[in-house]
Order: C-alpha cells, then structure tokens, then sequence
C-alpha cells in the first residue's frame, strides 16, 4: 500500500487504465441495445386491414402510455450514454481521477434506474397485451396486432441488455475506485 | 495524498466510518419501505358487494401476474436488505475494508434493478386500472375496486422509496471507495 503510494502512477493507474478502454467499449454496445430499443419501438405501428365507419384500427407505441415512456426513457438514457463516453476518454487518458469516476457511478446508476423503469414497465404492458387477464376483462391483443406486438417485444430485448451493460459499467466503476 | 497513506489509519477511515454508519441507517429505512410496500400489496384484496351466480367478484393481487411479481421482487430485496445489514455492520467496524464494499455495491445494483422491474411494472399494471386504454378496451377497473387500487397504489410509494434509497446507497459506497 504504502509502496504503491509512493510509486503513484505505476501499477493501480495501468490497471485503471485497462478498466476504462473496457468502459468505454461496454458504453458502446450499451448505446446500441438502448438506441436500437428505442428506434424499433418508436417506429412501430400496425394498421389492421379492416376498418369501421369512424375508426381506423391503427396501433402505435403512444397509443399505450407505459410503451411512450418507455420511448422517452432509453431515448434519455441513449443521449446520457453518448455524452458519457466524453468522461469515459477522460479516464483513459487520466486514469487517476477520482471525482468523475463517482459522478460516473451516481450518473450510471440513476441512468440504469431510468432503463429498467422504463423497459419493465412496457414489459407488463406487452405480456397483458400477449395474455390479457380475463377476470378484470382486459383481453388480450396479440392476435389482432401481431406483428405490433413482435416488434414491441422485440424492442425490449436491446433495452435490458442495456440494463445488464449498465450494472457491469457500475461494478467496473466500483473496482477502478477501489484499485486507485 | 502521500500523507494519508503514511498516516494510515487516520483521517479516510474516520470519515468512512461515519460513511458506514450513515449506510446502516439508510439500509433500515429502504428495509422498511420495501418491507411495507410488500405486505400491503401482498395483504390487498376486496371482494365486490354483488355477485353473479357463478362468480364472485374478488380482487387479489396476484389476479394481475405484475403486481405478483412486484411482492415477490420486494420481499427478495427486503430479505437481501436484512442480510446486508452484517455487511454494513463490518463496515463500521473495519472502516477500511475494500473487496466487501466492491461485493455490496454489486448486490445494491442488482437489488435497485430488481425492485426497480417490479415497481414499475406494478405502477404501468395501476396507472392501466386506474385510467384503461380505450382504444383496445382496456377499461379503467378502479371505479368498481376502488379500495384496491388505493392499496395499491399507495403500497408503491414504499417500494419507490426503497429504490432512492438504494441509489443513494450505491453513491455512497463510491465515495466510500474512493476515500479509502
């Protein structure tokens, strides 16, 4: 300890250093699970080939409140991840600092927050909409808006994988700190 | 910098002890948040004033698959929140300990997801009961069991809690790393 303190900026720092190019490569496939979510569910809607006199049977994301927030909340985090990767070069290049790696880990962790509320949210609203719950009437709608619902579906998978990038990059933040 | 590390023992592991007090005793606030988020969701039902012949008309939480997996993801984190207290403890105690801080900044960030999912996926299940969704004839449900979705919405303010509560916590085992 006391030896790594006074050859301060030998050993820790190459360790930190190799932490934050990893970082910075999980941001990356982190950016596009959450922006590739977010694209396909706010490009999705289904027009049903049949109409009626006054309504147009049409499905879009912002039909159903909890997939919009889901859009609005890993467009957020998708924007945070692409202005993180300035603070994630800085640890590359200066790989003792301490100060941002916290702010980092609060920004992260608020961020991760953020992505999971959004995607379990528009979870339950997908698996109602496959299942429906006929004891309170809600029927499912999956057989009408089938490919709607594939897509949505779909759209979910690249959004948790960014949760799971985002809990590494905390863990990772954790071990540089500890190792400084 | 060199100082603090000759002086080892002093100055960091102080603050972190009070670090780690500060810890225990958000770790019993989020523990009483999640707890009772829980068991009002778990203890919720109302059974309607009129049946018809063959059914009787009973709200339970686990009628709606995301309120059931909001109770078993709160009392996971509630269960993983008592048991972290021994860590939190060794932390007061050894206020220079590293690996244990890495290890329950990992399991915080997984608990915050967890409990994170299963909020949110309960709060888009009551916002759906409270209001519907017209346009695919989801009725809003909360006009017949109205003393149940009071319940329940008001047991998601506990678990909400425990989530800020959490981030709050992984924030402070940062700062706590990067004092050591």
């Amino acid at each position: 300890m006391k030896v790594g303190a006074v050859k301060l900026g030998v050993a820790p720092p190459a360790a930190n250093r190799g932490i934050a190019i990893l970082d910075f490569f999980l941001r990356l496939i982190a950016i596009t699970g959450t922006l590739a979510g977010a694209i396909a569910m706010a490009t999705t809607n289904q027009t049903l080939p049949f109409f009626s006199r006054f309504v147009r049977f049409r499905a879009k994301f912002n039909d159903l409140p909890s997939l919009a927030f889901f859009v609005v909340a890993s467009s957020i985090v998708s924007a945070y991840l692409i202005l993180s990767l300035a603070l994630s070069v800085l640890h590359i290049v200066k790989a003792n600092a301490v100060n941002s790696r916290v702010l980092l880990l609060l920004l992260d962790t608020a961020a991760m927050g953020l992505l999971m509320a959004g995607s379990s949210a528009a979870a339950a609203i997908v698996q109602l909409a496959h299942e429906g719950i006929n004891k309170v009437n809600w029927f499912a709608i999956c057989q009408q808006y089938n490919s709607f619902c594939k897509r949505v579906s779909g759209s979910l998978i690249g959004s948790y994988a960014g949760v799971l990038v985002l809990i590494l990059l905390i863990l990772l933040s954790g071990v540089a700190l500890s190792r400084r």
